[in-house]
């Protein structure tokens, strides 16, 4: 018989909160009192485009840890430049890298968090740093019990030693850990570390015209409309 | 023009929850199930007076990181041994230990928290591991916004670098921290670090004949009576 699970950890963006329309939003509000007319859901994902390639280069071993929000803004200078946009002051570069940290929650995401915090521990396990999760969740009421992920391992996920040293911190067993993600490839790195999964479709998190993570890749724990819906198959 | 404070860090061990009471409350009920007879209190005290020693270890570079979970247990066989007590099961003596993560608030504590919370980022930071730590807050209902403190900086207070990684993972400076403890000396390595200064006197903690803390040593920016007073001294 598999351990009763005593702690929920999640990936956050996509997951629990819409990156892609937050961000968007604040580019285009802040493109528009600067006269630049931009796709500003396209600028969103060209910006998200370099999340990956950024902490390559951590997990691999080129470059020391980097806070998420340190690859964000280095990715935002990047984007501005291909973007042809020169004029904004550092103070409005600093306050648009800022948007990750006033991204709305999906609509289910409060009210099946808080259920499911009235049994479980609930924590982070996302690649955003610390101080970005605590903003997050200020912003939009996610009523974590604890922030872990990438920075307690210094290192970013699917690297296993990321969810083993967010299991570790709660001196807990990885099975009796249930991650719950919209990201296929974050299940199977946290699977192949003996967490139990529960994967959550975000159909639109990359947009109307999302090609990946539409479905399950391969056998879950559960598999859950969203976050009600997973707080209901667990019962609370 | 101080900076504004943005976030209250927390010590927890006496001055968010009642470990003593808490701690031979639990003692006590092991005991006379198991047939024992003592002053719990003072079992209690003697418990907590390796405290203090134990971490010295870590601090001093004599021993490498060890969770005050490990070390809690540590000074538990030690203690049952000084205390003649060989009776206890190895399930028991792990029972026993985690009393530590079930220890009663402080009767202003959820209140002030909740109130304070309403403003500002509130967060542990505690020589108690993130687990120990977690717990305590789903025991107690304590709503923390992020689980900080020695696990972090893998050493322990008064050591700078504790409170310094506490404020570098809510990406603050030190003066928008606010360190708030029944503790003076966890109050100046505070202070020594830049962070503003809360004392509120816990004078029980210690038992009825305690006759450290019960006063501010020097200059703090609060000095509360307890929680919800400084909850109104700050404006929540």
């Amino acid at each position: 018989m598999p351990p009763e699970i005593k702690a929920l950890v999640f990936d956050v963006f996509g997951t629990v909160v819409d990156w892609r329309s937050s961000v968007a939003r604040e580019a285009e509000a802040l493109g528009d009192a600067k006269g630049f007319q931009l796709d500003w859901g396209a600028f969103g994902d060209d910006w998200r485009a370099r999340y990956q390639p950024a902490m390559e280069q951590v997990r691999s071993g080129r470059r020391d840890w980097t806070t998420l929000d340190d690859l964000h803004r280095e990715n935002l200078l990047a984007l501005l430049d291909q973007y042809g946009i020169e004029t904004l002051t550092e103070e409005e570069i600093d306050d648009l890298n800022r948007a990750w940290h006033r991204l709305d929650p999906w609509p289910d995401a409060v009210e099946g968090l808080t259920r499911l915090k009235s049994r479980y521990i609930i924590a982070t396990l996302s690649n955003g740093n610390i101080a970005l999760m605590v903003n997050l969740a200020k912003y939009g009421g996610l009523p974590w019990d604890a922030i872990l992920g990438a920075e307690l391992a210094r290192n970013y996920k699917t690297l296993p030693a990321v969810y083993l040293r967010s299991v570790e911190a709660l001196d807990l067993m990885p099975g009796e850990c249930l991650m719950v993600s919209a990201h296929n490839n974050d299940l199977q790195g946290a699977a192949a570390c003996g967490l139990r999964t529960a994967f959550i479709p975000r159909p639109t998190e990359h947009g109307p015209n999302q090609t990946t993570d539409l479905q399950p890749d391969t056998t879950y724990d559960f598999i859950a409309d969203d976050l009600n819906d997973l707080a209901r198959q667990l019962g609370t």
